[in-house]
């Protein structure tokens, strides 16, 4: 029995008990599965974008999750705008660069609001964490094309430049805030062929960070956590349509015991 | 057999007979979610918000319902314009405000939307129609803080001022027009747990008022479809995934005899 | 066993194998259920629509899908030059010109497209396809008021005036290229009952443009393939929620076999 993995089923409870308000910002394909994520594993989601209500918004927010899927130049604005207020009140921000290294627009939107906000966790695909260290790196649209273990290299870098925790996802995930280093090896292969479900990993992980001080903590935590609801969803699905149902039945079903036996984040 | 209940079974009859078309200018995050719930009962709907096309658009619709989840300039502009025209038309408005109380952008929305158009239904959580009647009442970003009882009064007062009929969903809901009561008993635990719940509760209510001249009773006889439709995909269900596409199925399945045997709405 | 089943099952063996790029630009309300449709087949789908990032976009696509469903004016200006992009390029274009009909903005915005940009292949309901040829045709909302015979006519003349093939899809669909004609005769009753059932067949007409060639050929084999998935989704459903999630599986599911056995493209 783990120390992370008795971390982990603390942090869903907290979840679970608290009902955090995480305030997204984010792309228009995964809103509504996101919002069923975070509503299945106990946080309050809230999607909210106008530049004229964002400051207030996260203001109350436990976590801000900013997402550039879909990018227009008001929304980059409100990106900004949110993720200043949230660096001034302290609340953790966590970034998603969905597609960046595809085009310019992603890889410097994800640049720039990595430099002007006080981000607290960056998760990415391989080709997107590499993208904001070499913008030679390039995407095929949101897919990554390289392995996690060719990006660890510039996520290692990335954290600390940054002062931020990095984490790469892919079959066993990677965690770093650039001297410690976590992997976390739950999941379920189908979970590439469902739309949003990195966008909701990072979702998650913006939850855990609402009840997690420590950075690197939360991000295996609900990586692992979310990990888990996709095996035990796995277990039950014909295919990416049953699939991505039954992940949100397994973020509401699974328990603190679930996630102490099944709960696989390694050190180092 | 209440009288009520055989108007539910009747006024869904006519909306599978003549397909309504609804137009819905609603938020990003739950469109897919209030169009599948809109066609499993029977309308017709359509989503469009273009400044261009709304007056248009809606001059064909058998109501139009306005949602102000996710909000921007040129969407409210689109609102009024098209609550404008309903109102002109006779065509009956049905309104749900999405978070008011928890920005002031929405607050506002709402209570100009509610001002300058012919809203016949006003649906909400509890904290959204106190923040209606009381600038001061906050929401927890879309969430209430409060219990329907608390924001019975608002909604009176409310009805008479606005000559609207208001409902206040929750554990039991509570439908008036400012002098008569309703309240409705359907309904299940997981409906909070699905993103759009609200929103497609309302967009229920805009398929009933496009049958029901009475708007009194299309809201309540709508709110006891919906949650029949709740409490049947409820028995069925794991978690919130399964739940959503169970509701679905019952709002298809649903017939004149379950209406009448199920179908929970009392007097006063 | 056709020589057209053949080639379906050849088309998604590419696709499947490939991945190809499809680069969409559609409405609000059916990308996440578009991106899982696309996913599902194998394909890898995008979605953008910032007009500083349509043209690097669609340059690494294997086809570009352009849906009219929810309209405002940079939407169309990103429509427009992504096409123009497109058409230089030579990358198959295929348009959905949903609610053609219903109002003045999407008729002359799906007519714009189809005279500006070099489109491959045009997918719509029978309202749809006749208003393209006929302005005072008339759509109710974004459902047909025609039946797919009485669009063949104004689809052969489209097709001859724009150098295109164009499809109409119904209980048996129609495609023609103004000279040859194929007819499809897969799919399912519940099909209507979902929304995006149709924005999804012109995405994967996409997906099967990406990998085949003639355009007559790949907007009758994308239908059949798509219509084979709603009728084994069919037998297992209860109603409209588990069939549309029957259908992501059966996309995923469905075999070079059983698309040879299944498959009924009619010549003629």
């Amino acid at each position: 029995m783990s120390v992370l993995a008795v971390r982990c089923a603390e942090n869903i409870e907290k979840i679970r008990l608290n009902k955090p308000l995480i305030h997204n910002i984010t792309n228009y394909v995964v809103m509504n599965y996101t919002a069923n994520v975070l509503l299945a594993a106990g946080a309050s989601p809230v999607m909210a974008h106008a530049e004229n209500e964002v400051e207030e918004m996260v203001s109350f927010a436990g976590a801000l999750v900013i997402n550039i899927g879909t990018l227009s130049d008001s929304w980059i604005r409100s990106m900004l705008t949110a993720g200043r207020k949230a660096s001034k009140l302290g609340t953790p921000i966590v970034l998603d660069p969905v597609g960046s290294g595809a085009t310019r627009l992603r890889t410097e939107t994800a640049q720039t609001i990595a430099a002007e906000t006080n981000v607290s966790i960056i998760r990415g695909n391989a080709s997107e964490i590499l993208s904001l260290h070499n913008e030679d790196s390039k995407s095929k649209g949101v897919d990554s094309l390289h392995s996690v273990d060719e990006a660890e290299g510039s996520a290692m870098v990335l954290a600390r430049e940054l002062g931020a925790t990095l984490a790469i996802t892919g079959p066993v995930d990677f965690i770093t805030d650039g001297t410690r280093i976590l992997r976390v090896e739950n999941g379920h292969p189908l979970m590439p062929m469902v739309t949003g479900t990195g966008c909701s990993a990072t979702a998650i992980i913006g939850a855990f960070a609402a009840v997690d001080l420590d950075p690197v903590s939360a991000a295996a935590t609900g990586l692992a956590f979310f990990g888990l609801a996709g095996e035990r969803a796995g277990d039950k699905a014909q295919g990416p349509g049953s699939f991505m149902i039954a992940v949100l039945d397994a973020l509401y079903q699974i328990g603190p015991d679930d996630i102490v036996a099944g709960c696989k984040i390694i050190e180092g």
